[in-house]
């Protein structure tokens, strides 16, 4: 199959978007099919999917199935660890694995380490979670247990993609999220981890305005908002609703990757 | 009227939420009645607001309503304007506005000033908008034009919250957005510039997981989230749809304005 990339022309936005909490996702153990519980909660949501759906799953869920817990008990902080963790005042464990998710620190303050992730985006705590983070066959004596991001969420992405739209035989997209806090602004919002078959970026540079005048930045983080629009339903306590279905976009297929959001360290004026 | 601070158990989110960009609004000039406007874009689309609805408005129909438009040829930019100007490589002029519209520099780098703009938040340019920016009745040899950001957003989604809450005598939110690039991350999204009539961030910390774990860090942007959302449906060159109505969030009333999503700038780790 040979995809092309797309043109600005080819995404269209309708003007009625419908962002749909999908019921029905069990607590996901290491192993378990994604793609099948997908199609299940789909399935018993009464859902075929169609052109132009967004399939936007939470990454807890794809850590859980790809087996990324870690119990920090077997997680031996070396000394520059504990020392950071005296400063931010945090689980020297924790911190240790911080710093092995991580590619360096961008700022550090008490109960935070900000750090540009081995991924290449900037986050709290490198997105590890410890909240439900135990696997199902945890012994009793085990953890605390955390869980660190999926190895590489657009593969993962478009692995369930791939899979869902063969299963479908649809021109969908998998946006695979998290959500964190921001520089200057208050309040989490819901980011694009993983990105597959729509574009992460819309780049409409160089389109004119109604006076025929060129816009001059025109860059759309569509994934961005698309995570952002699903995290408004999915809830985060809650994992009963990591599944979200974004209907109503019109997109090319596109083999940008959720690396097309990551603005390069030498061009940002906050790294 | 009495208005309580909303508690985090009144905030809930549907499963569905209808994301409708809602056509037929006019190039708005100065002067004219936002709220009449409105609601006969949502008369002619055969729509009755009801409780929960959210109506988010693009600020540059906002600017536009209350005469921000400012002639570029009638601004004395004065030594520093001029310094920076040559620094970043903008028109002095803008330069000028941009400093009296900020309470200070963030960032500067070719093509952009980042300031904190006078209403807290910080974003590149003061959000000064040079597109489409001339009033309907500007003469022929006047300009070139820009367009500032509203005056007060909170005050003015505030008003018109009033308004359309009375008219449809129903519990309704107002947003006004703007779409700006951030830190870290390429591409524009949507952020909350002005705030009426719902909690702009939801406040879960302290409340339990389902495993009783307290959670950490829970507060959710959810005004800047809906912006995000309505930005997908919006568009930004296309002046027709700056007009949004998202359906399916059930909240209390509450007073908090946009002022909530801010960061005091020393707590920011980025500022």
């Amino acid at each position: 199959m040979t995809e092309r990339e797309p043109a600005a022309s080819d995404f269209r936005v309708g003007s009625e978007l419908v962002v749909r909490a999908i019921p029905g996702v069990p607590t996901v153990e290491s192993g378990d099919d994604l793609s099948e519980i997908v199609v299940a909660a789909f399935d018993h949501a009464g859902i075929d999917l169609r052109d132009g759906d967004v399939i936007v799953l939470a990454s807890k869920v794809v850590s859980r199935a790809e087996g990324c817990f870690v119990d920090l008990a077997k997680v031996a902080p070396d000394g520059r660890a504990r020392a950071l963790a005296e400063e931010v005042d945090k689980d020297p464990r924790l911190i240790e694995l911080i710093l092995r998710e991580s590619l360096g620190i961008s700022r550090k303050t008490k109960g935070a380490l900000i750090v540009r992730h081995r991924l290449g985006f900037v986050s709290a705590n490198a997105g590890i979670d410890a909240s439900n983070a135990a696997p199902g066959n945890a012994p009793p004596d085990s953890g605390p247990w955390v869980l660190t991001l999926p190895q590489d969420p657009d593969a993962s992405a478009a692995a369930l993609r791939d899979t869902l739209g063969a299963q479908y035989s649809a021109n969908i997209a998998v946006v695979i999220t998290d959500s964190w806090g921001r520089p200057f602004r208050r309040g989490t919002v819901g980011f694009a981890l993983g990105v597959a078959g729509l574009p992460a970026v819309w780049d409409r540079r160089g389109a004119s305005d109604r006076h025929g005048r060129v816009l001059e930045s025109t860059e759309s983080a569509v994934a961005d908002s698309i995570a952002a629009a699903a995290d408004l339903v999915a809830g985060q306590a809650d994992e009963s609703r990591p599944l979200t279905l974004v209907r109503g976009l019109q997109f090319p297929r596109s083999l940008e990757s959720s690396k097309a959001l990551l603005r390069n360290p030498e061009d940002d004026l906050y790294a």
